[in-house]
């Protein structure tokens, strides 16, 4: 069985529940052992954007997607009851409640716990995000890197 | 073969008819023989709520979260063209004219081929849910059953 | 390894983001020698459909959800930022200027590499779809079939 203990997660969606439940899987999935990596494509990229980072110098699309994307996990969108942001703050203001962990936390246990956090090179050409915008510590690659590591585990999801 | 039979489904989203495929596929993959679990999580807990439980008294955010999401089954709204409930309608119009099945019936099904419907307890803890509001016959668990079952299946879905 | 060189993937969504991120993994996974089976269901149906089918004669409801329902792969709207129609332009841009592929294209590489594109039957009838109205060369089935190939593949999607 020792071979399938391999998690991968394509992290596509850019929302706040999603992309907790796929650091809560991929999470869990380290501590029983798996070696997980987790992908992030198109919205996905969001979330390991660095809050603080300088500005980057960009064409006038790519400015106009950075506009529009959220900058960071602590500014990711709910895919229900979003309400013009009131709805994330209240999972947050619960989330404190229940001791339970934020994505910045959950995205710190995931690194101590060696997940691969993997950010599409694909896509961040595609929406014009550069490297300069993203915290430290990922993995670049594209989607050969995802099928190769998809191959090696047994529970390969798309959140 | 034999160990690849298996099939888990995460029900991530409330949504109608995410729902009704992940029943669909659910119901599919039991009929050919697979051990199924389907574990229910986030707005996905919404599916599972006993329309006709009495009420459980809550706290103010809690019952907050309580208006806002639906309670049961036949409440789910559609993930697209929902246009303020009409959507959802149109679809159970649309199955009974098919014969077709709808999600009570998908959800009964499901439980006579012996699918293990499981509830996800740390987001009923974050979301204020409460056993007395669900259906009964469900298993109570966290992310570690989850990854248990995945690892022991080959099909693992996120819907 | 060999027998876990074996991707499927259910296409449930017919937003553009989604599809591209569909076709991107499943062309991806069949250059890297896996037998890939792309099962199409509710609204990623209308990825499949032919631009230029001629009319087809239909019931009332079905003629209303073929008014709302997209009519091919250059009618798909974006799961996030769609802006009225605005996001998806942008992002056809944004791809012709990186030289990416579009859906079109993506489809039509799917099917060079042998790809198999499955429409659910099932839903088709439920949405009230003929095949008539669908690109040539596609595969019709049921939910049965997609458990036979899924139980083949080591990944798994739902998207």
């Amino acid at each position: 069985m020792e071979e399938n203990k391999g998690t991968t997660i394509v992290v596509f969606s850019g929302e706040l529940d999603k992309v907790m439940a796929a650091f809560i899987i991929a999470n869990g999935a380290a501590a029983y052992g798996h070696k997980v990596t987790m992908f992030f494509t198109f919205w996905g990229l969001n979330t390991l954007k660095n809050e603080s980072a300088p500005k980057v110098k960009k064409g006038f699309l790519e400015r106009m997607f950075g506009w529009m994307m959220p900058k960071g996990p602590n500014k990711l969108a709910l895919s229900q009851m979003n309400f013009l942001g009131a709805g994330p703050k209240l999972i947050q203001h619960v989330i404190k409640k229940h001791n339970a962990m934020t994505v910045p936390q959950l995205i710190e246990l995931a690194e101590q716990q060696g997940i691969n956090l993997v950010a599409c090179t694909m896509t961040m050409d595609l929406l014009g995000i550069e490297k300069e915008e993203m915290m430290d510590g990922l993995t670049y690659a594209g989607v050969g890197a995802y099928i190769g590591d998809a191959e090696k585990a047994n529970t390969n999801l798309f959140i």
